[in-house]
């Protein structure tokens, strides 16, 4: 019988920044483990530890170094989008969506809220342009057209779901959905 | 004598959005043009036109790849880091950084304002935490680490000042400091 190699999926996304982070990343991860996937969290210690060239770095470039690590070591990317203090993604998250593009690898996304970005935009701003003449970028799509364009252009996917205003940083359903599309681009 | 190369710059940054997106975008490349660099702004045409392969792709995919081109086409990245609508800064330019980061290429950053990330965000959520608990990233950053981290990994900088609320848009102070700091590292 031959080998069994695990797929391994970063869970890009501010739950990181959510009270319980440590479990919150476990949940992600049995739910990829269900699907035969390993969830990659960014709090977790990277494989192999830290570079000892990384020494004397401050907390937080050390923190990005690992991040970037975690991403390179990943076969697929997985990204929370629900918007994050304002009408967009959280942008740590976003960063890494765009790395792992680069990479040439699928990546993937999902949200718990379904309301088009122009329209939260429109809402956040109280206008259709700004105070400062900014326009409203609007092709229908769930945020900003990089986010949603490299996606496409990967391979993967988006799923939005619309839950209750108290449910956003709980309800899983949609990153189920994500999981599961994963499973089936990535697993044989 | 030998041919001369010039360096490419490309010049992410919500600067699309301004009212007249066209002569922003010339004034950038002005500043860029007075230190040797080339720089190419998103509305620029492809080098060599768009791939046939993206005919039929809906327009805001097809301004995605070719954005996506135009960086890979580009020696290094200036992004325009001024926070946009919330705390962070715009998040197809901060998908743009990431990206260009993975390239191993060297990514720089500017922004108008030099209030720190930390206190920007508690301003935005009026607290130390948000409604749904959310912890506030705090390591005395100009925006959430990837960002930051990413530039000083790829050997690049970042430079922001501080300017009336009305010329947040307008004053390119800081833009010209960064590109001098990437003249100063991809000319010889």
């Amino acid at each position: 019988m031959g080998q069994i190699t695990v797929m391994r999926v970063y869970l890009a996304g501010p739950d990181v920044f959510l009270p319980a982070p440590l479990e919150r990343g476990a949940a992600l991860q049995r739910i990829c483990a269900a699907h035969g996937l390993e969830g990659v969290f960014p709090l977790d210690p990277l494989r192999g530890g830290d570079w000892p060239e990384w020494d004397g770095l401050p907390e937080a470039f050390r923190i990005a170094r690992r991040n970037e690590a975690h991403i390179t070591s990943c076969d697929a990317l997985i990204a929370n989008l629900t918007p994050f203090r304002g009408p967009s993604a959280d942008v740590g998250t976003v960063f890494e969506l765009g790395f792992m593009r680069a990479l040439g690898r699928p990546v993937f996304g999902w949200s718990n809220t379904a309301k088009a970005f122009a329209d939260r935009t429109r809402a956040f701003i109280g206008g259709t342009v700004d105070a400062d003449g900014l326009s409203v970028e609007d092709f229908g799509l769930a945020d900003n057209l990089m986010i949603e364009g490299g996606i496409y252009s990967s391979g993967g996917g988006f799923f939005a779901a619309s839950v209750l205003d108290g449910a956003v940083w709980q309800d899983l359903a949609a990153f189920e959905r994500c999981v599961a599309a994963v499973a089936a681009r990535l697993v044989r």
